[in-house]
């Protein structure tokens, strides 16, 4: 691990046990880095890094990586899986999207679609949104009960442990926006009518209730952030800088996961390709 | 439908119900197209050009894309993925590896495993091998009974007409290399100790049925190359052949398809972000 990314890490992690304050994190922060050129073409060197380190965890076999990514409408989800691991491509990462709820899922407790669709060992899986709308939407909006919110942390935190001690590395980012840069992004939306279907009339909602979602991503991140799967806030306000973040603590961690070819119980010489 | 594309697919397509063999098609052949830097160039451009096609494929949200590959092993089954679907990436594009049967798996019937793992609306899905094995491995091998296998050719053209009825496009892509070019290879697995993992010994013993497993191939070809889902050979000894045929048919499979940005039913003027 470099120092710079030991200091992004640093900087980003919410420390688990501490008090946390979500104000004290800026949105449109870029001091980690330098030049932004120079930064883009870092990143770009990253995604390559975690594509040659996927290749070996892929071989490997025994473990997996999961990514959390949280974070309001237009703070840029789908932006940084194109940046972050179009490199290592559909052959080593999946993504999975979670969206309201089927009947189906609301008949089964809410982690129950989580753990299906959790990363099989050897590949990386990028979850879009997770079980901590189940903390978030679901308190703001009041689809669940105060008590059973109250309760899922403690549940959250169980289960990926349990996901932590049976081999997958958990990695959850909350991408971090202002609400202004928000209004300009939803604005976006509208005037290009190339991006249209993008904006959901129900988006403006969500925003009515900015600062409850605020104090719900507070309370999750102050106690979700564990030391087996640590939150990291990630500033978000500028695409570069977002991207290069979370490429850092993504390669970081899978060079520090240091997976290896396996060994084979055969010499070459014993083959002759007939 | 550009006239390059057009005569890609009519050179390499199995012409549903016409007689087809396998010894016809020349795994080496690279006369579709001219030199070696520009196609490769060209690829990438188609690959972008999917990329954008997907976006829109997306946004519809009413239809999918299923591409089935399949090949003996070293066919380069991976290495098409990342050649022409990184630039779409793990957004847009799922991967679906099909490996023996578990022995859930094998509680069902055949088609079971392969019905779960197809595409869902807006998206892309890829089969690394498929049901198709269940003709191919399960004939040369004897896992089933020749009845079985008999019937399985008009289950598999039923189940493919039943998912193209309901809104997915089926291509089916056969990387056909030669027996000469496996070799090499396979030597090449054997010879660089970071290729080690992936060579497994039992390969060769795939390899001792190779005629066997042509023949099979031949059938399946044949047999399941229908107006709805149309099997290719694709010329796989160049890589780049392989990939510049795959990347053709694919972009002009989706433009045919035509993908729309949906309408919305708001007018822009009215909503004012607060």
């Amino acid at each position: 691990m470099s120092d710079l990314e030991r200091s992004i890490i640093e900087k980003l992690q919410v420390v688990p046990g501490e008090r946390f304050s979500l104000k004290d994190r800026d949105p449109r922060d870029s001091s980690l880095f330098g030049d932004e050129k120079e930064t883009k073409a870092a990143t770009a060197t990253l995604a390559k890094s975690i594509d040659a380190l996927q290749d070996r965890l892929y071989s490997e076999g025994s473990r997996a990586l999961l990514i959390i990514l949280q974070g309001t409408d237009t703070s840029g989800k789908d932006g940084t899986i194109r940046s972050v691991f179009n490199s290592t491509g559909p052959l080593g990462v999946s993504v999975h999207a979670f969206g309201p709820p089927s009947r189906l899922e609301l008949e089964h407790d809410y982690l129950w679609r989580v753990h299906a669709a959790c990363p099989r060992r050897g590949t990386i899986g990028i979850f879009n949104r997770s079980h901590y709308e189940d903390v978030l939407i679901a308190k703001v909006r009041g689809l669940a009960s105060k008590e059973a919110v109250e309760q899922r942390y403690e549940q959250i935190n169980a289960f990926e442990k349990m996901l932590v001690e049976n081999g997958t590395t958990i990695l959850k980012f909350m991408l971090h926006i202002s609400k202004d840069e928000q209004k300009e992004r939803l604005q976006a939306r509208l005037d290009d009518p190339a991006k249209h279907w993008k904006f959901n009339p129900s988006d403006l909602e969500d925003r009515e209730h900015w600062d409850e979602y605020q104090e719900a991503y507070e309370i999750m991140l102050q106690r979700c952030s564990t030391p087996h799967a640590p939150w990291h806030v990630i500033p978000a306000d500028r695409k570069w800088v977002r991207n290069a973040a979370i490429a850092s603590i993504v390669k970081a961690t899978l060079e520090d996961m240091n997976p290896q070819y396996p060994n084979v119980s055969w010499n070459p010489g014993d083959f002759t390709i007939p």
